[in-house]
């Protein structure tokens, strides 16, 4: 736990001196006052978070981070359990949506086992930070223990300060775990309390009669385990995932180190919530790349006030919206830094 | 006349077989069914455009055209006339917004001056298409006669097809023109019917009072030409503009040669309006890039029936809209031909 009060006590909020000094040269721009909309706000945005006047997002890099999820056994998810081993395998062999849309925008994919129920084949490739053999089936009892959860916060950290040592200039939230959209639905309810009905949704893709049983289990697992909302270090060991502990502990880590954060869909937005109870100025470091269509994210980022960028019907998890968002974030940039001024382009300004 | 229906001729509805084909190769990959959205449904559409089972989008051109429009004398835009001519310099020289944006997502730049009101310094990027040295003001008598509108349309199919000869494999469309919003609402509101007030924008930025003048002004001008909304040249001439005619002409080209075209925004929608009203086939061919903060944008969308890929609030035109857009398709093509399949990547199917 020290490990993380350490982290937080480096998060200070984002620079309004910058984001004033970068709005008055979005304004020099040979173009209309504000037209380029969302685009001027994210490099504002990038500007304040980063302390720096002319940011640079050379090096993208989007964590992946695998996990078991116990509750399968209540049969929650339309896929098989040991999908979540095959597609780590996928990952490293780069045939995953997530490595075609990380190349597309020129990131690196960090793939972490931080949990997964088998022993995968080593590949150095593959980093292995495993907090356990998949949670417990948090239907018959708590995920997993409390010191569990905060190990799991911890790998996040390590994992991101390692890699900040190659260059990390704006960092991307991933995962793969079946089940894990059960494991975010109860999160979600425990801290916004909307009902489950709302927050659940098909996951993989689930029937309508899975869609009731997977239901009634987050009711009956938030019933049991009682977490509490105002400890979110209860609410990640009882209904959580390790894989949404580590995204929490990576998020907190990107904002004590100044570095935009663009959360995927609703698991790395059950972890963004996670890192948000736990210290709420990482809102500012997120980025919310995309609105997805499990019906729990759009309450997850209207509890925390994030705005998504695209709303493309995505639901596939692995970083893949965070992927596109992190395109966007180095599209606004560039127009920052690459744009000619009315003055250098000798272009009148506004009549009036 | 008769090269615009040789154009139209050409152009036949997409290809369903393959459409299905991508649909059964789209499923076979390794994620859940349906879970990349409406990157998937980009894919299949490109595919079904383009006639090919395995599309690459190398090469991405947009069409940037510029031309002036008379009735800036009626004061509809905050802007000074002689910033269409400044920025086409600008985009020469590269510092334009959609010089940063089309770079980034690896689109050249056709610049073209359709009908800039001035002479402009030759230049080795600069394509000279005039019509005319800019339109005539719309308030007091039709905008161009009836053959400088075909004029335009064709200088836009000639554009595109010697284009075509160095390689285009998707198409955005973009356009430079002071003044241009009061023609585009003036097209939207003759094509929709809807009212006025509710087409009509601030443009690049005008105030209160600019608003209500600039709504006269439209109001006027369609009063005053009686445009035929069954005649979609009639329109064009009496209300549009050389780049909205360029831009008809390119999309109708594009549609007839199959390539895909993506539509920037508010202007480029009216533009879209003309060709769709001319050859509704076309529509198959188009995808909308952005929701302009125009809200006759909005209206267009909605006429012709497309849903636009990003919401980021931009209204600077140029056809930086659609280079991010052309971004979005370069990813769901890739997503189509680079992902692992269930098989190849020794992943377990849906249970069900």
């Amino acid at each position: 736990m020290e490990r993380i009060n350490n982290t937080i006590k480096n998060i200070s909020g984002v620079d309004p001196v910058i984001i004033n000094k970068t709005q008055a040269r979005l304004d020099n721009l040979t173009k209309p006052l504000g037209s380029l909309g969302r685009l001027e706000e994210l490099a504002k945005r990038i500007c304040g978070i980063t302390g720096k006047v002319n940011p640079s997002l050379v090096n993208k890099v989007i964590f992946t981070l695998a996990a078991d999820h116990g509750v399968t056994d209540e049969g929650v998810s339309a896929y098989p359990k040991e999908v979540t081993a095959q597609m780590v395998y996928n990952f490293v062999a780069g045939g995953a949506g997530i490595n075609v849309l990380a190349k597309h925008v020129g990131a690196r994919v960090v793939v972490v086992d931080i949990g997964v129920s088998a022993d995968l084949k080593p590949d150095p490739k593959l980093r292995v930070e495993k907090i356990n053999y998949g949670t417990k089936n948090m239907a018959k009892g708590p995920a997993m223990t409390r010191d569990e959860a905060i190990k799991a916060i911890h790998a996040g950290i390590d994992l991101f300060e390692e890699e900040l040592r190659r260059g990390i200039d704006i960092v991307g939230t991933g995962e793969m775990g079946i089940g894990n959209t059960t494991a975010a639905s109860a999160i979600t309810a425990s801290f916004t309390g909307s009902p489950v009905e709302k927050i659940t949704g098909r996951g993989a893709g689930l029937d309508d009669p899975g869609l009731k049983n997977k239901i009634e289990v987050i009711k009956k697992s938030l019933l049991l385990n009682k977490p509490d909302p105002a400890d979110p270090i209860d609410v990640l060991s009882k209904v959580g995932g390790f894989e949404i502990g580590g995204l929490a502990g990576i998020i907190l880590a990107a904002a004590s180190h100044k570095t935009p954060v663009v959360i995927d869909g609703f698991i790395s937005g059950a972890a963004a919530l996670v890192a948000f109870k736990i210290e709420p100025k990482v809102k500012d470091y997120m980025i919310a790349a995309h609105k997805s269509q499990e019906g729990g994210h759009k309450i997850i980022l209207e509890h925390i006030g994030l705005r998504p960028l695209l709303d493309l019907d995505l639901r596939l998890g692995e970083g893949t919206g965070g992927a596109l968002g992190i395109g966007l974030a180095d599209a606004a940039v560039k127009i920052l830094t690459q744009m000619a001024t009315f003055k250098s382009a000798n272009v009148s300004e506004k009549n009036i």
